[in-house]
């Protein structure tokens, strides 16, 4: 098999210190190596293209069962190591893409191997509770020292989910919760209500609705899907509601060198926005709720400024509409702060902050308010997955302990610094480079060439992602260091010097 | 603390043997108990009353950061064992509902244990992937010896997910896709349907319908939401779709006895389907699929004869609707065949079977023709949790080794004798005893009475749970035997005998 193959090959080649922390050994935590660079590979090493053909024998056999259309290849997890992702065909990757922003601090570290290894957790994995009725009597000791340890200002209560788009599904259930108990004035609905709502009519089902922004992503089910518009896609043929959608600021990069003619953008993003709550109140579909990211992702690494997050949220407020961000890719420390809206500096930034992707577990902070005023409102079988608290809470100790959000801020600024440096050396294929932290996305002359870039990367060793239309998102790990941005930059130019 | 005390407690009162496989040990597989009966607790023992003052100290504390009001009691699972479930104050009870019917095979089981003491497993739980992008190797052939080898009559492809209302929204999405497909005659989308869905609007979003049932439970999020009809407290406050909603049949029971009108009933709920089947599709919103459970469990334990399903397989197939059979509660054994299903004795029995809990992981299965035409379009970032594959094949493994589902169909048959006996004595309190295999309920003569049973039962130590609006159901795990069925009759006689 293609992967004891490849651990003979890289038992044979590491050095005594590194073989001892491989994956598959038990006791990671007496003989851990004390840094990422002794941990970790020293660069890619690529053996095949990629697909290999081991990935390909595996699509095949994979196609039988599922769609594999999305499918970029077969991974060998155990041999996977900090920031480098190996295949099956033994081509060992820089990850930059980590697996849709979802892995926090790399492949196999060994702060979460020792997770493992201690027989305290085991029962955690092997015996999955139903949290909202029976939860485990750590849980809410793990709450405070996991979750609870970041939660955002001004919000002391978590609710956990399995996934993001539960995340945001019950986020905005939650909202309208509050939005109907605010309009009844008490919390005791009418016989009407009840016997209405088991028919998915008015006013039992009220129409309320949420308001979102075109080029904004919050998940693929039907609730989050109707305020998800970055890609056709993802909405084509699946029945919507009739919700409000505003314009999100189309800026200039960098953000600094444009202030007036962004400002301008922005400003009649807000109007919009404030007249789309009046018109849709007089249609009589309130607002319950305004989501929106940070960063627009999904939709291509859309940025706004500080003082429209601020704007947006006082018309939240002054419309009585509750204010979602929604940090599920945001969140977990990629931009330098651990959440996007720290940036804006606010005492009370949200009502609610949904999170999924590198917390490891989904599930949404806020404010008292919004809590469920009864049992069985907001709930669901697992209600999460204590497991992944378990993982989270040494994340955020490995987080601290190496300071990797000044990491990451370092890490960011030397990125986005070589992204300046390639798209003035490349004008006609790289522009509009932006981020925070390593939270980066530099835009490609068009769609063609943005995904050749990306499939020539790969090739030499280097894992992307792209996002909206034309761009290139960066999110790597929070262990991706300044040297792995240089590696990066110097394989990439690399390539684009073959563009010239 | 409460449990370390109680794993002193345990160690002085078991026998060695029973000692030596106690979950805290890691090297389960090599002492591992040869029986059931070795392995588990012989009886309740209760040392509080439920929920006990170490639970209530940290529902107080939970309290702080989520409503409480729907936990029961706080859990030791490090000391719970096959059937018992054990509390932070020590007592131990007989689990008849094991975490709203969630664990497949009892808590701590030793070929779970196994899972995790696998070196080779390790890298599964820590490394989470994006599996519709980067699978792991042995992806295919987990999905192959776990999922496909209980896949339903004329089903070779399963899509996994992270929950069941996530499998619920998927299916749903994948029903409506087809079926647009199916409209169009092909499938690419007009210019008018790329525009018009980016905005939540028809033709790109279609008013498309899924028929339900009034007491289905379908899940939570909003799509699901639509198809739920079984309390008020799950709806209200959501908006919803304007779906189709049939009658479920309202039997009288045991069925045997009541063919005749039953199936009257019966003729009556299928006319009504295909009178709203044709209603919304002159309305504008044609049925893509209908969705139904084999058992309504949420909604009461109501059952219907094979006849109605075969009958309503035929209405979906006459009228060119999807047929998805909801399996995420009745699934995994529990009605004595691994899908109930299985009942009905078709060899297409549905287009579309989702599933979720017992299984351990989320998904659904599905013909063919029911595949995303393209990528992306069934896809989130996790798209389920391979480590959950690992459990599965194993569950999968001790149920044909320990021929579960016979066991299930024996105690099954004890259970239901008990409860008709049961009722027969207790007639002013107990009705309507039925059941699947070790999937039982029993009416009780009101919804205080029947809140007092469970609340004086669990006292006593047993772990039931209520459905519909008075229903008691029955949920063990697939190695609750014939003793823990007699164990448990003799503690509920004992508490009906003091109403009688």
């Amino acid at each position: 098999m293609a992967s004891s193959l490849l651990s003979r090959q890289i038992a044979l080649s590491l050095p005594q210190n590194l073989r001892l922390c491989a994956p598959g050994y038990r006791y990671v935590s007496k003989t851990a190596a004390k840094t990422l660079e002794e941990f970790e590979y020293d660069g890619p090493s690529m053996k095949t293209e990629v697909p290999g053909p081991r990935s390909k024998e595996l699509m095949k056999q994979l196609g039988e069962i599922q769609n594999v259309g999305a499918v970029h290849f077969f991974c060998n997890y155990e041999e996977s190591r900090g920031n480098y992702l190996v295949d099956v065909d033994g081509n060992r990757m820089l990850d930059v893409y980590t697996q849709i922003s979802s892995i926090p601090i790399g492949y196999n570290h060994p702060a979460l191997m020792k997770v493992m290894a201690n027989p305290n957790n085991l029962s955690a994995f092997v015996n999955r509770p139903a949290l909202g009725i029976l939860p485990p009597e750590n849980f809410p000791d793990k709450l405070v020292e996991s979750l609870l340890s970041v939660a955002p200002s001004g919000m002391r209560r978590v609710q956990t989910m399995a996934c993001g788009s539960c995340s945001n599904e019950n986020a905005y259930k939650a909202m309208f919760i509050w939005y109907r108990n605010k309009e009844r004035g008490h919390n005791t609905p009418s016989q009407e209500e009840i016997n209405s709502c088991m028919v998915n009519q008015m006013p039992g089902c009220p129409d309320l609705s949420i308001l979102s922004f075109m080029g904004g992503f919050h998940g693929r089910t039907m609730g989050c899907l109707a305020t998800t518009h970055s890609k056709a896609i993802h909405k084509l043929d699946v029945p919507s509601f009739d919700w409000p959608i505003a314009p999100f600021p189309k800026l200039r990069y960098p953000l600094e060198e444009f202030v007036r003619e962004n400002a301008q953008e922005e400003a009649r993003c807000l109007e919009e926005v404030e007249d789309l709550i009046v018109k849709w109140r007089q249609k009589g579909k309130p607002v319950a709720g305004i989501v929106i990211e940070p960063i627009q992702a999904e939709g291509g690494d859309n940025h706004a400024s500080v003082n429209f997050f601020r704007s947006l949220r006082n018309i939240a407020r002054k419309h009585g509409c509750a204010f979602h961000v929604d940090e599920v890719q945001t969140g977990g420390g990629g931009t330098g702060k651990f959440w996007a809206h720290e940036h804006w500096g606010m005492e009370d930034p949200a009502d609610v902050v949904s999170f999924s992707k590198k917390l490891l577990t989904g599930g949404y902070f806020h404010k008292d308010e919004l809590t469920a005023d009864k049992p069985y409102r907001i709930f669901n079988t697992w209600m999460g997955d204590p497991s992944k608290n378990l993982f989270l809470a040494e994340v955020l100790n490995v987080i601290k302990r190496e300071n990797l959000l000044e990491e990451v801020t370092r890490s960011g600024k030397a990125l986005l610094h070589g992204l300046y440096d390639l798209q003035a050396q490349y004008p006609h294929i790289l522009s509009a480079a932006r981020g925070q932290g390593t939270f980066c996305a530099v835009d490609v002359c068009d769609d063609a060439t943005r995904n050749a870039l990306i499939a020539k990367a790969r090739d030499k060793g280097v894992i992307l992602g792209g996002c909206g239309e034309r761009s290139i998102r960066f999110r790597p790990a929070l262990v991706f260091k300044e040297y792995h941005v240089h590696l990066f930059l110097n394989i990439f130019n690399d390539i684009l010097a073959r563009y010239k």
